[in-house]
């Protein structure tokens, strides 16, 4: 399936080589969340550090940087902005693997789960709490107001994904709903950020806030072709871990909007049954065009966030921007 | 070992008449509560709802409203604040009990134990993101900040404390500097907002801040004391616990400093080593004087509480704010 060398993290040295032109912004977040998250505790020095070794791709840094400079100049507060989107994107990444842990001890009980568990929930609890102290100490409450917004609806769309697990009549509507409150939302809010901050025109706030929006849905659809589709060693994590947990994302919604309603339950059977069972699905989902149904719809939503792009003058930034859009869709070839 | 008898919540009612000065108030508190955390989705609004039937004794609502009347009116900004703090109680809460929930389950799994600890965590994000959405509406960031750093430096205190379970090193500095984050914050933030949105002077701000440390850190001893010599009748929650996880709290801190050396693996040998090396143990806290030490010490912390309302004039507020300093460590008697 991938054309990409199985080395390690190829997508992360894409990305680096992609954010050369914020290099040294990128450098000065990441001293920054370093500086922040220094603790007088040893103990718990060490759990942030650890916290930071396993963060993110830095991509909603990179946002708020690259719309910065679409717009105008990084200053302090993008540096800073870009610091609390990160500990933000951390905090959700530390909560899902309590989540994800509580499921792997299903199989492999650990003698320490329990104590991991505890501190997980209050290391995410830590960054959150951080993150929103942070932004605080930018000069309005506008930062504030948008960052509370916007993680509410986070946390809001986590626990509808979190509902909605194993609801096979979730509708396409519903993934849609979902995915741009708990992907898309963030993104919208980084380059809503970067322009604000950089004093753009509302006109061009707004068209940036509208290409995270669909930059997000773009790559959040890819990501979960990727759970379907990808290849383990490429990607760097478990797949097929969707399936497993009976979460209805695009191409099964597709092929379960197909099927005639008598077949319906025949396909869900194939659902958290067992390996083989899976395989069976993977299959048909790949057959029945599903996959291929899924992969369009996030080449036109990384299209829409293109053509938003058109309000900005050229630059390095806006091409930047440009290459983004195609690079989180093209993830799983 | 309780003189109150033993119906439901005796200590709620107690409570509830002695809040009956700010009644009206935190009537409004309680609409706020229900306002704010309506959602759309009804499968959100149940958890929402759930959330605050089993909610907190609304004693940091009230430290807000007091706080507020002792030195001026109760405007909007309290209704807002008093539902903010609310909120994060209520985050770190639900967060408490899934920590809780794990050890439960360990004695008897449940089928949806997964989904629960699930919802859990991403519903007390969601009170936590919402309460610092609400608290930057109000018109600048003293509010945003206060509360962000009072909640940042909470979540460190919890996992301090997380990392010293199990420590019988932990000094009794150490354990007053984890009661003093993870309890007495929270308290002082609330009457300083009281305090400072009733347009209080620099000088009172701070008295009541300290005020609500020093009730914090009286209200937290006599709540360690409560685990070890409470009736689970009147108190209506499980006891003990503290013992069991081998939580340093201030008698078995006092306890440890007063045995010779050589007696202390004697004494820790008796920790989470079943129930009757747990009774043992308590009945060697009584013995040794270590549960009057601490008791003693909440009864100083009290004092040191009430001594910081001379600074204010003589009010229904004043004299309700001295009453809790009472009722705090009279909880076990």
């Amino acid at each position: 399936m991938s054309q990409v060398a199985p080395d390690a993290n190829p997508a992360r040295q894409q990305l680096a080589r992609l954010f050369s032109p914020i290099e040294k912004e990128l450098v000065r977040v990441e001293r920054r969340l370093r500086r922040e998250l220094r603790s007088e505790y040893s103990r718990i020095d060490d759990l942030v550090r650890h916290a930071f070794r396993m963060g993110g791709k830095r991509l909603r840094p990179a946002l708020v940087l690259l719309a910065a400079k679409a717009v105008g100049e990084v200053n302090r507060s993008h540096i800073v902005l870009s610091t609390v989107v990160e500990m933000i994107h951390t905090a959700t990444l530390i909560h899902d693997d309590v989540l994800d842990e509580a499921e792997l001890r299903r199989y492999e009980p650990t003698a320490n789960a329990r104590w991991d568990n505890e501190v997980s929930v209050l290391l995410g609890d830590y960054l959150f709490t951080h993150s929103f102290y942070l932004a605080s100490t930018l000069g309005s409450t506008f930062a504030c107001r948008t960052i509370g917004r916007t993680t509410n609806i986070v946390c809001e769309g986590e626990l509808r994904q979190t509902r909605a697990s194993g609801d096979l009549t979730i509708g396409e509507d519903e993934y849609f709903r979902i995915i741009d409150a708990k992907t898309a939302e963030l993104c919208a809010c980084c380059c809503q950020l970067g322009a604000h901050y950089a004093g753009a025109s509302s006109e061009v706030e707004t068209a940036l806030a509208d290409y995270g929006r669909q930059l997000g849905i773009a790559f959040q659809i890819a990501d979960d072709l990727l759970d379907l589709v990808g290849d383990e060693v490429t990607v760097g994590k478990s797949l097929g871990t969707d399936l497993e947990k009976c979460k209805p994302t695009l191409p099964l919604i597709r092929l379960l909007s197909q099927v005639p309603g008598d077949s319906r339950g025949e396909v869900s059977a194939l659902l958290g049954d067992g390996e083989s069972s899976r395989q069976a699905l993977a299959q048909r989902l790949a057959q029945s065009g599903a996959i291929d149904y899924a992969r369009d719809k996030a080449l036109q939503h990384a299209r829409a966030a293109r053509d938003r792009l058109t309000v900005l003058p050229d630059s390095l930034a806006r091409e930047t921007l440009d290459r983004l859009t195609h690079f989180v869709v093209a993830r799983e070839l």
